[in-house]
């Protein structure tokens, strides 16, 4: 299987985003060009980045086809194959996740929530079951679960990334702003608003001095 | 002012998060190849990173002063400094982020909320006043805000980005899944969601395969 940064994977989703709006407008194809100077990437990194999960090459002067392109991306990033995952904390945050509209689109599906608050378990939120944490390892494979998402506090997090893992999570998501061990063969990727909020406010900072 | 990539600035705050748990550990100074074991880097990115933000070049065999590295580190960040930020959307994900405990470390407080739903305005989240959007020209600078974070659904992100910028927002944190468009001068970063769920999917496809 090819490797792919992730820089690059990030990207992707981008791409199909902005295709699929295309394609609701009515058009049907697309140059590199183009998609570069909306997007705000170099036209060679589009072409690689395309290249790389399409054979999609285009004809001269008539660009991509839009369709093809936008079927390739979905296969490419298993938007066709649905994955199911848990949420392991169902606070402010894990019921938001619990109840967000747009995972459907990205071939995620949110099947249940685990929490160790009894006033939780037993309620639904976003018409997902909220089951008691010590009953994970029971119900991974009963649900399905691939992906187990993290919502818990930072002081929990270790805690509720182990509980997945011994009971056969592969994959975590964690909503935690904390730094997470786990082991070989186990797959985490963190969703860092800090991190995110550390762009933002360098930018917002330059753009400052340039008008000083 | 020294201009810094996306990947650079988000690492920093992944350094401060470490440095603050070995303080916390009563440490008191740390070598750049352990930052680089613990947190995937390499030694000569880590290096590069803290000189262009920190004097603490470290002493041989000592390692660098702990203590100085956060002070630098949250210099930079602007965590000393805090900034206002105002939600415009106040559903589930928008009542998380009113909710959220860890923004005050990261030099962010959230005053208020708007939406355009009258059942919303007047309530309280997460003890923060919910207005009605139409407010937002005439309550931005009461309330001193420099950012918006936009959590309304993709169809309505492009006219709240719009509403918060013609009432003086130059930076908008987007968690709408969508690209939206700004006008030169604002800076926007978008938190997305996809682009995560892409690359840990990606990791557990490789695990699969290597596996197999």
């Amino acid at each position: 299987m090819k490797k792919f940064s992730n820089n690059q994977l990030e990207r992707y989703p981008v791409y199909l985003k902005y295709l699929k709006e295309l394609e609701k407008e009515g058009k049907e194809t697309i140059s590199s060009p183009v998609i570069g100077k909306v997007l705000g990437y170099s036209e060679e990194q589009i072409r690689k980045d395309l290249q790389a999960v399409s054979n999609e090459a285009g004809r001269p002067k008539k660009g991509r086809s839009i369709a093809q392109l936008i079927d390739a991306l979905e296969t490419f990033l298993g938007y066709k194959d649905v994955m199911n995952a848990v949420i392991i904390g169902a606070g402010h945050l894990g019921g938001a996740l619990l109840n967000y509209p747009y995972f459907g689109q990205m071939g995620l599906s949110v099947v249940a929530g685990f929490d160790i608050d009894k006033s939780k378990v037993g309620l639904q939120i976003g018409g997902k079951d909220i089951y008691p944490l010590e009953d994970l390892p029971k119900k991974w494979n009963e649900l399905k679960a691939s992906i187990a998402i993290i919502t818990v506090n930072e002081t929990a997090a270790q805690m509720a990334v182990d509980a997945a893992v011994k009971s056969g999570a592969r994959a975590i998501w964690n909503f935690a702003p904390t730094h997470l061990i786990v082991p070989d063969g186990v797959v985490i990727e963190t969703v860092n608003l800090a991190s995110s909020l550390a762009v933002l406010s360098n930018r917002l900072n330059s753009q400052h001095e340039k008008e000083e």
